[in-house]
């Protein structure tokens, strides 16, 4: 592991890499702030024609609806640099799997996921009313023979209903998917965590005994996902950078791309420095902050 | 193990106790319809000054509310001799661990549990309204001092803002405690099953990291509760009757009583029959309903 603290180090990394890819929360922002020189930094990997691809595990929101978090902190970032877990799973479903057409996915998650599966032509179910009499309801539930695909993303408008629906679609539908945006235990906020999508997604698990294709980091589909949509990336010559280690760092080594940790959001310098240390990023920086103060 | 197949077998066994505990679901009906010849087969029992105690690990209805399930099946039964998971968290939280009277439960899950929690004179947060805007309730979202104890069952209103006051609660809430009814996969309904309290709950197991106290058979909080409720009750001439080896079988091993299997729910004979079975009954029965003809 090599640490970067001055500006040859970081000269040699602008001349080892042409494409590098951030984890947000933690890495770009915390909550509802932009981690100091984030921005300037950027912008100087920006007129150095570096190539750069936002990847989160939020799905949440719809890329589209990112950009306007970027933009509130006054970072510009373009649709097209995002790569989200509901639009890698969308493009999974669309350009991976071949999704049939006849089928529809029922979403359990956020409005993000339904308008980047809309956008890639994949039918959707998408409830997001409240049920009244639950009990009631669940008496005359039944599997959708239409549903060819369970997806699963955090969801702050959960109910019970939703869980049922997808949980007797997922056991008693014949070849039904059952895919999950990410794993992500807890869900951060400038407050505090709250539950995340794996934590909730674990209920389903549980339930239906049956485990799921998970499309966020680390896993390989959101690499795969980038592969489809930037044709010429050169891994070789791409950087991941992250905070969280079991995530980003993680991503980075299961692809075969190199790594670099920032101590900005849940990594600490000593969860990879000592001896049992797992999961090792190649670099270490304190901050992405520092990027363009240290080059100047 | 010994079948219980004659009215000789059938003497024995009602020699030997005096005391009969049933699980209901699966023993006494199953769905909206009760299990043939139940009726009859209760009513010989209490004809014969058999004392006699359901046993349930569903805490969505009060005691009182679970009654009336039993009428509207022809059968009686008085809400004393039910002992649901709900009232045995209510004793638990009361009579074993002292609950202060300054402190408050906060409550996922239905409205059986707050009305024995307020029969026994606890003080409760029970909130049952769908939030409006979630995202934005979450910023302004902090643990509650009050806050003693975060108590999770079955709950047909699930939604994330109570899933994120009770992760809070538990995670930043010095000594609180984490208390879950039961720790049932699924919900049993008559057309199918649904994600039950245990497959729920993990949500939080994980997203907290903290391991809750659980009620529920097989655990032995439900027999202390029974022993405080009947205090002459003589557990060696008690026998507890059930359809589930993990559940109320188990509860009857671990809390040295005797055990009978029935086979009209989730276990079949050849699940304790086995010379790799664990948890193995001590008498077999193929349904409760067969006391009553078999006997006459």
């Amino acid at each position: 592991m090599k640490d970067i603290l001055n500006k040859q180090d970081l000269e040699n990394l602008l001349d080892n890499y042409d494409t590098f890819m951030f984890d947000c929360d933690g890495v770009i922002w915390r909550g509802h702030e932009a981690i100091e020189g984030v921005k300037d930094s950027l912008e100087l990997l920006r007129s150095k024609n570096k190539k750069l691809i936002f990847v989160t595990n939020n799905s949440s929101t719809s890329r589209k609806d990112y950009t306007k978090k970027f933009e509130s902190l006054g970072i510009s970032a373009d649709k097209g640099e995002i790569i989200s877990s509901a639009y890698a799973t969308a493009t999974y479903l669309a350009d991976i799997v071949k999704f049939p057409k006849d089928k529809k996915v029922y979403i359990v998650g956020g409005l993000g996921i339904k308008e980047e599966f809309e956008e890639k032509g994949i039918n959707c179910i998408f409830e997001n009313e409240f049920p009244r009499n639950v009990k009631e309801e669940l008496k005359h539930l039944k599997p959708n023979p239409e549903v060819g695909a369970v997806v699963f993303g955090i969801d702050f408008e959960l109910n019970y209903i939703k869980m049922s629906k997808a949980h007797i679609n997922i056991v008693h539908n014949p070849d039904c998917m059952f895919i999950a945006t990410n794993d992500d235990r807890v869900f951060p906020m400038a407050n505090y965590d709250f539950p995340g999508c794996g934590s909730l997604l674990h209920s389903l698990i549980l339930s239906t005994g049956k485990k799921p294709t998970i499309i966020g980091k680390p896993n390989h589909y959101m690499l795969d996902c980038i592969k489809t949509e930037y044709k010429d990336i050169d891994l070789k010559r791409t950087l991941m950078i992250g905070d969280n280690l079991d995530t980003d760092i993680l991503f980075g080594i299961n692809g075969n791309v190199d790594t670099l940790a920032v101590l900005t959001g849940v990594a600490k310098r000593e969860d990879f420095t000592g001896s049992s240390a797992k999961i090792v990023p190649k670099y270490c920086m304190k901050s992405m902050g520092l990027l363009s103060e240290m080059l100047n």
